[in-house]
């Protein structure tokens, strides 16, 4: 990270002023202090206001507000603004609109109406942006540059003309040849093989299921676009303001975006974080764990949460009182830095207009929404000198991996049952109700740091990624890794010889058969003995399992692999490398979660009521905050280590046990 | 209205002998008069016999059958026949045909494939026309225009370029200049701004939600499109055959097109009545009492209605004995002077050779459908010099807006479970299960004439239906509106400074948040004292409610508002303005209604068991009929009010008691 | 069928060894000896090899393979290759690509993405073809040829310009003048007369349902236009190599295809068998039958099966041990001479690359799947001399018909519910639950050697098929139909004058009203007497049915037709003919059958337990080969008629009773 993030925890919102008459932007300001806002982020749709007809741009108003801000101490998330081009843009340019699988092209009228491979588009792009920056560069609201917005919301793939060419020049670097990428598409197969680059297409409707080759590669290809247009705006701010950080909002659980990918390029990873209301906190902690995993465990920054109600779900409750603020704490609590609103001012008109925000309709300082708004604020600005610079340390990485789940599920078969987002969160859900803390790492990442390993559905194997878990279990660790894992490669084809191939040696195992289960097809997972001894109700998935070495810890119940192994343990050098051959129920995975923990020595950082999570960050000098954060509806109590604490929110010493009421945290700074 | 109503109650049906050879004609003369029809709709599809070539018009066939109405004595509501241009048209005109939001070009090979904003379409259209009322002007058989038919059908919106030229227009009409365009779309959200007319298109597909705004004016300009298509049509009629009436078959709870607006253009109101075998009695009253309503309480006519099974639902069971009858003197009850089917012969092939008509496959009158609607039009002959010239009054009225309903339908978000027309509905069913008198009006109509007002979710208050709905509460009124009400203005822009903005002095409350429900989350409505007494469930909506001079009479039971008002009642001049902060069940808006009723002194036409309707058309002289429905499968008995009664279907004199024999009607005429 | 099937049971599976190195190939001899394999179908899909670039054609690999096969006394299905073009063909020819009802293009990129009828791939398919047959017209190897592969799969209907034009041809052909045309098509309604022949299109997406008769007239050309493809490679193989057999793989209950009419273009009948692993053992026992009875119980032969799992399904598990073996048993007690599996080797690439094969992933001849195909293998072989020459012989028939199908499932209205395929096979079902041998044939080929007939749902009566009914019942027979039968001609006119019209009098009834129900409405059928008395469930529809000289055995019990007959039966001639107004629930249909084969004396093959099928064959000097089969998972016993019997598949006498162990079957020779 070339540029740092700024030195507090920073607290704000998207602030679309161009939406208002002047006077209520003086109005903003003055209740901007009263919530204790920090910085703001501006611009993002200001596109056809900053440049009304072609190459005649008009900084004017966006002058006023920079000035502004700079005025009133407030800092700016300048945007790029080119999320969404002029109207004018796309009858000039009707090439720049995105075109569906189905050939439909998209028209202007809502936002992000733009192929990624539109050469128009990011022509224009970068002649906005040149004029952008150097006009601002030496701003002093200038603090942090938000490049476009939401990456491939609403299109994160087109099929168009440019696109099509534009995946061929990028198949060309990739393969170099036609034989080499006949080879890697397995185009004997379905009398697909291709001659001429020129053939070649986006993988758009065909009368049955496309080239799975194809498929992948158009997912990688589109990533690339995305990041080809964040790295057009990268390249031109890294050379006419090369000390402001840049980011760009991830969306975390977004498929077309392989944020590991694009983590390099951006100086602070910062996200959109919108749970529904009956979200679990693990669903939140994921998120965030991710996001400041994919940096290294640098501070990572929430660019968007909602102030309350969204309004773009079937049905849009509002947060429930308290939530909101527990949603702040608990970013911060897993090592994050800021916490910034959609949006500051809730719009009248346009397609957003029932969204919360901080001003509400109401336009009242006095509203509950705004009230709790502005707590929030006075409790981070409270923080900040303790909380900034602490980092959080794991001792266990979940594994994930876009290409894998891009991979997994496009597969030609097996199951439409596989939701790779959601067998990770079941091994998160496990650790974290555990309260213990965890990266959320690439497979040929660097897993030397780690106790323990976690690898659910790890079905494409990408060069280097058997023998990085084969060293880390040599030197001790633990892993475990779960049913159709190990079957492909980097380009989809089965690694043949017996499931699960690579990792065959390592697991000691070897599958002969894979059975997806129907909804109505059930078994369980029978335990003889040890502390996870019991019977568990499986899902999704069954196996035909040999032991080549391991030793069975479960077997299948039932159907024609009844007493077949169904968990497996086999020791690999110093360490031991688990294999579970179904999904278990929640009780199996905790079972088998704290099993490992244990085996591992990696240890809760509490123990803790049911629903209470907590967290610690520490400083590099060994000081530690711990965060405790009690979900419930009913007051809890947690039992402290030994020590004296100082509860940072009301600055009151506790020792011995600390009392938290329902949907409330307390922070502790653990006294020397 | 110009052009008067037939001085007797209409009977028969759609009609196509061009389907039959000319034996089957004089066969259906026969049969219509042993049926007692004395109206039929002609030439409704017959385009492409009319203009078999280009400019080639042919009428042979079209006298013939004129003049054989004639010389049976049966009135011709004769079709424009513009429904569904001939194929040789799309052909020639490749533009007329309707494109969908998608892009998307209909085919001809089905019916009405024009888009309403083809110029060729129109052009045709009037040339088609102009020779039809011509050479039918005089003719005897010609006592009123059927317009087109069910405009809107099948292509309630075309987003073609023929569409999108006559929008700009159209806005350039309703907005001058850009600006004022830009401000009622609020553009300056998502970088939407236009700067050039030609930017603008219809609401075409795009990557997100489109500009509400955009999508609001695109409703207002189809219905308005639709209607200048009818409006071609009106203008040379009314120049050729001045004193012929006009009508066309609105299809009530239809969309996209605004009933209101579309009534002064029609000299009689007709519309299709097609409820499902399942449908309460107060759905078809409702359809009803609208359809009167829009034209100030003048006669309407039913166009269409089957005779027993239609062809277009999923399954389509007949109708069972009776209910046909039932449904046919419900009309008139309700203030129709006519009932016509679809269709009077049953067709042997083409898409609605499934759906039953008066004669059916077995060409036979001895059917058990012929038999009742012989019988129908026996005793619709009988009512007739009793019934015309008498109408229903209504003390109630129902507030319906289809620009509110076309606003809150697409409204960015809060919830997708706000359906207008049902909330309409849940309150209509429960007048109607009083006998109490509703009409359906728009909210800027005049009041004064009425005790009660209802206007459920009247979520935008178009320019002086605030003020109006106050006064109607000052001089004495009694209003009750709901939840999620006085949100927007006529542009779809939220009015500020605390919901529900316009109506606030008149409820006297301030709703601070409004919180949509999923299907998961409930609540209730408590109820302390009084004659609503109690706890009764609620759905779909919350809202966060501080009362500002208003009292509360019910509270919300649980959840962050809890204690909270649910049910307020302001005093406001010499009346009352109720509001229901949530949807009450069944039980609740009973409960209410009836003491709304109560309250305002608005009596029921009668006392009835549950399932027995009853309606009452008075007389200029005050004389009065009264329509008493047993909807029910068991015969039921009333106590009529004191006086002397005739049963006029049976002419017998009656007094105290009336008994009801299952799925029958008997309508009295009370004697002086 | 001029080119006799091969005396043998053929054993084996689609084979493509252009997906592998040629080591493997050799692998492969080894592997299939070991299985039994006698017969591969080779490439199916190799267009792309054997036609790098246009006109230019390469054979060397195919040679080899050709050679290799011969080399190693493995039969040749070779296929003609057709049924995916190479990319750069739709790159060449782009209106080759089949287009949608909504007019989307397909792309190239998955498999079979050709229009029927465009010039461009009939040109293309014949040039190849040609070369194709004259280079292997004399090769060893060449056994049979493999025609395209599952025509129309993924495009049963095609909407393009080509089709367009080619669908006029059709019509001229058909109606030779528009009058002609018009009448058929009812075009009097709805506007929709024609006057040029190039005004008429394919049932394109159109505003409302297209017209009946174009659309039923489409589903006839679509699937003569799928046989001109199969007519153009049929040509030139009788002209090339005149001596070699025909098949092409069909897939049974594909509605496109209508394999009566096919099947006189081939020698061989060959399909491809998929059944869910929860598909009763009937669903596959219909299959055969109609795969034998299309012609005229000739052996056929199962191109493809699944040796365990496949991929296309929303999920995949694999078939349970026993049951791949129980399917390929099952297929030769119905009549088939061979079984092919889809594939032998699994693909490691492409999207097939999890449909299991007989060599899986593992390359192993260890697996559980390899060993059973190697079992059935060797027990086909075993079987072989004893039943070839061998048929199956039946007394019952089940009409079926391709053109009743599409007027049925297309009508505009009764009911959404009605699914032919799935109302005949409720009726085989029971007819499969007694052991009786059924054919399945079209209604108007010979019934006379047949004594029960059973046509349910037999909506269309083409020319013809009414006499043969009356013929079959006067001579004797027994005739079982079914509600809604009997309604529309060969125009899919309704015939006038009383359904059913020209069944009237042969039942002896008159339907006045057909009821389709709501899945929530029911009714029963009540039986007082005789050895079907009872009172029985019944769906989907109920009638409104007069006597005309049949005898009402059941009446519905409620509702407006309580009382009314719901099942008839009317002496006719020498026979007697049954209606049955509803559909039954399994225990009606299965009293009902039973009641028909014991009145028409249909004797079972042999009695046996639940899940025991029973099947014979019977060589034309009147030796009998009996195959029980059991289904269920105990061990079955089943007592044999008198004589000895040896058990073929362990060369065992059996007299008596025989024990039949669970998923096992037993076939017995009798001995004379």
């Amino acid at each position: 990270m070339q540029r740092p993030f700024p030195a507090t925890l920073l607290y704000g919102g998207d602030y679309n002023p161009e939406q208002w008459p002047t006077e209520v932007w003086h109005e903003d300001m003055r209740l901007m202090k009263l919530a204790h806002v920090n910085m703001v982020s501006i611009n993002i749709f200001s596109w056809a206001l900053l440049e009304p007809e072609p190459d005649h741009y008009h900084f004017e108003q966006l002058d006023g507000i920079m000035d502004l801000l700079a005025q009133n101490g407030i800092m700016a998330d300048l945007a790029t603004g080119t999320a969404s081009p002029p109207t004018w843009m796309s009858h000039l340019y009707p090439s720049l609109l995105p075109v569906t699988r189905e050939g439909v092209r998209m028209s202007h009228g809502s936002r992000q109406h733009y192929c990624p491979n539109s050469p128009d588009y990011r022509r224009k792009t970068a002649a906005l942006l040149e004029r952008l920056a150097t006009r601002y560069a030496q701003h002093p609201a200038l603090k942090m540059w938000h490049l476009n917005n939401e990456y491939g919301c609403h299109t994160g793939s087109c099929y168009c003309e440019n696109c099509a060419q534009a995946f061929r020049v990028w198949l060309e670097a990739r393969y170099h040849d036609l034989d080499t990428l006949n080879f890697a598409w397995g185009t004997n197969f379905w009398s697909q093989r291709y001659y001429a680059w020129e053939d070649i297409l986006p993988p758009r409707i065909s009368p049955a299921q496309n080239n799975p080759g194809q498929t992948l590669d158009y997912w990688r290809f589109m990533s690339d676009s995305l990041l080809a247009c964040y790295r057009v705006e990268e390249d031109l701010l890294r050379t006419i303001t090369p000390d402001v950080p840049l980011t760009t909002n991830l969306m975390v659980a977004f498929k077309p975006v392989d944020a590991f990918a694009w983590a390099s390029h951006m100086d602070i990873v910062s996200f959109d974080m919108y749970p529904p209301i009956t979200a679990r906190p693990s669903e939140t902690a994921f998120s965030h764990d991710l996001m400041r995993s994919i940096k290294g465990g640098q501070p990572h920054l929430v660019m968007e949460q909602s102030p309350s109600q969204v309004n773009w779900m079937p049905q849009n409750p509002h947060k429930r009182p308290g939530r909101m603020r527990l949603h702040s704490l608990q970013a911060v609590a897993h090592g994050a830095d800021g916490v910034l609103f959609f949006q500051w001012r809730q719009s009248k008109a346009g397609a957003e207009m029932f969204h919360s925000a901080v001003v509400s309709h109401d336009s009242s300082e006095q509203t509950r929404i705004f009230q709790q708004a502005a707590r929030v604020g006075a409790e981070l600005r409270r923080l900040a000198p303790h909380v900034t610079g602490s980092r959080v340390q794991a001792q266990v990485a979940l594994l994930m991996d876009w290409q894998n789940w891009w991979a997994v599920e496009y597969q030609p078969g097996p199951s439409s049952r596989l939701h790779y987002w959601q067998l990770l969160l079941s091994y998160y859900h496990a650790l974290h109700d555990l309260n213990v803390a965890v990266d959320i790492v690439a497979p040929d990442s660097d897993l030397s740091g780690y106790r323990l390993v976690i690898a659910p559905l790890l079905h494409m194997l990408r060069p280097g990624v058997a023998s990085n878990l084969e060293q880390f279990v040599a030197r001790g660790g633990s892993l475990l890794t779960t049913f159709f894992s190990g079957i492909v490669d980097q380009n989809d084809h089965v690694i043949l010889g017996g499931y699960p191939a690579e990792l065959r040696a390592l697991l000691g195992i070897h599958v002969e058969e894979f059975d997806p289960w129907t909804k109505e097809m059930t078994n369980s997972v029978q335990i003889a003995e040890g502390n996870m001894q019991g019977t568990y109700p499986a899902t999704l998935w069954g196996e035909l399992v040999h032991l080549e070495g391991a030793k069975a810890l479960g077997v299948f119940s039932c159907d024609y692999y009844a007493n077949h192994p169904a968990l497996t343990v086999n020791r690999f050098g110093q360490g031991k490398a688990y294999y579970l051959a179904t999904q278990g129920n929640d009780e199996l995975i905790a079972a088998l979660t704290n099993h490992l923990c244990t085996e591992a020595q990696v240890a809760p950082v509490l123990n803790s009521p049911t629903g209470v999570e907590i967290t610690k960050r520490v400083h590099s000098d060994g000081s530690e905050l711990y965060f405790l954060l009690n979900h419930t509806d009913q007051p809890q109590s947690v039992t402290l280590p030994a020590g004296c604490f100082t509860a940072l929110l009301d600055d009151k010493a506790i020792e011995g046990q600390v009392e938290i009421a329902a949907v409330d945290a307390v922070i502790l700074r653990k006294n020397p």
